[in-house]
Parts: structure tokens; sequence; C-alpha cells
């Protein structure tokens, strides 16, 4: 028998997405942010609201890049998700990270994190009970290193960590358990 | 300098969400969906397409729920997502799984998994590159052995999987690294 825990955003694991812009003047701002979803074969959906400095930048610039956060950098990442680009002008300055620019979209890509969606804005979607700004993804960069030998990510060597919401934890994550769209057959 | 990769699904880690519902009949059936995400502190989005016998129940139904796969039912979430509800009567049956009606909702909560959220269908948003249906969480209902002293949910009991969208396996969850909203202070 199940007990009742009343309302509570209960998805887990969250992935934690760095979500890097420009501003108006060329600078660089990343936040944080758990609340995205993949949302079709080359579309990434994020719910982050209005008031954000990075849905202003992406609002001008129309595009950002999205990297994975990783063990490495889980201080680095959560200051992205604590401090305000709205506040702080040398937000991304103060974590010594590095940034180089796109070269297929009008965003930056932070060099420290192992790997990063380019995306293009394709669409603002707000209703009463949803917002998000929705990317096409054109293209995804990698370091070498969390690459297999056929080229293909190696999800293992990211080190990516993830959100956990109900004690605002963040975690590693483990070993591979199961191959999917394959460990269920035998159950057809 | 990192490498391209081309297009690709690079959000990681994905959450394994059952998402169970009744059909025209009263029957269970349980869809497995990576493309999910919090979009709100009562809204989860879940962005599955409309072919699928799920949609079709939500859309009669206007409910669902949606428990975590779990270590323990790995093959059990992975049949989830290879079966398909139109076209095999007792999908749920066969796994040996257990649902009981929600108290809130018309939709089942299964038993076998240790968490689920009780949603009702608030809104089907369409647009040209994005589609999702989107409840509201009206309440979570999770097993005693996964809550800590206080009642609150202790997610490395959860023993939740994630999804791997580049080589598609499943994970484990690892070991906590950082506290958030925290660990990040000393940057600022």
């Amino acid at each position: 028998m199940k007990k009742d825990l009343g309302v509570q955003t209960a998805v887990f694991p969250m992935p934690v997405l760095m979500i890097a812009s420009y501003d108006e003047n060329g600078k660089v701002d990343v936040m944080n942010a758990a609340w995205g979803t993949i949302c079709g074969t080359d579309k990434i959906a994020l719910c982050i609201s209005e008031g954000h400095k990075t849905f202003a930048n992406i609002r001008k610039s129309g595009a950002f890049t999205v990297s994975l956060a990783d063990t490495a950098h889980v201080r680095e990442a959560d200051y992205f998700g604590i401090a305000s680009g709205n506040k702080t002008d040398d937000k991304f300055e103060r974590t010594g990270m590095k940034a180089v620019p796109s070269s297929r979209v009008n965003a930056p890509i932070v060099e420290d994190f192992p790997i990063a969606m380019e995306c293009e804005l394709c669409d603002v979607v707000k209703t009463e009970h949803f917002h998000a700004v929705i990317g096409r993804i054109v293209n995804v960069v990698a370091d070498e290193d969390v690459q297999d030998a056929d080229g293909q990510i190696d999800a293992s060597k990211l080190n990516a960590i993830c959100f956990d919401p109900f004690r605002h934890l963040y975690y590693a994550v483990g070993d591979a358990v199961g191959a999917a769209w394959s460990c269920g057959k035998e159950l057809l």
C-alpha cells in the first residue's frame, strides 16, 4: 500500500542542462535547467520562464547550446543555477570556464563540459499550462575522450550528473543495467 | 577541440517514465517514455505521439499516472516500450504486474514501481515543432521503504533507472555528489 505525499515534481532522474547563450553585447551567459526534454528526433524543449536572462538572450539571438553538466563541474553547474545573469555582470567569467563561438549557431559552446547540442530557436510555445523554448538541434559536438571506438558517445564516459527534486541533490550516473529495445523482448 | 557528431538527441540522463492509463474498456495499459519533463510546480509534459494507445486512452479518460522504472523491473520497463497496446490485448497482464485504481484520477497505479504521480489531463499542445500531453499532478504516492525518516523521498532508495539515447542502454543512478542551490555558493 502506497502512502500519499501530496503534489511533488516526482520525475527522477532529471538531467542537469547547461544552457549557453549570448546577451545583447555578445557576452556569454549560462543557466542551469532541469526542466527540459528531447521532444522530437531533432528537437529539444526547455521549460524556462520569461524572467530569465537566458530567455531574453535566446529571443534576441535566435540560438543556444545545451551542454550536460558532469561530476568534475558540479560546483560550477550549481552556481549557474543560483546566480542570475540579470544581476551578475560577470556570471560566466567568475567560474574561470572557457567558451568558444559555435560555428553553426549564434551561441557559445562551453569548452569545459564534454558534450553540447547546437540549437536554433524554432518556437516559443505558451499556453495556459505550458511554456517552453523549442530548439532545433543542428549538430552535436563532443570531446574525443567521451566517444567509443566507433565514434559514438559512451554515456558512461560523460560522467553526467542528474538532479534529485525531492531532497535537492545531484547524483552521478551508475552502471549500465540493461539494453533498451532488447532486454524486454522475452516478454513479447 | 570538440568533434562534430551530427544531429543527436543528446540529453542524458533521460528518465524512464511508465505512463499508465485505462483504455475504453477499463483495461490497464502502460507505455515507456523517455521524452518527458516537469514543466511547472504541478505539471508534467509527455511528448508522446498521437498513434500510441496511451494517447487515445488519455484523450478519453482525461487522466494518467506516471511511475518511475527501477532496477528490479528493467525487463518489464523495456517491454512496455517494445510492445504496442494497439497490437497486444494482454500487454500489461503478460508482465504479471499488479495495478490498482487511483483514488484521485481515472487511471491505474502500477503497484510494482516504487512511486507514481497521479495526473489529470489539462492540455494537449500541438504546434508545428512540438506535441505534448500536459498533466496536472494532483498527488504523488510512494512505498514507505523509499522514504526517509521525515517521510520525504530518498532518491537513492528509488533504484531508478535512466535511458542512454546514444547506445540505447539503461543505467542505474549512482552516488550523491553535491547539494543543489548550495555547493555552488562559494562562486557567488
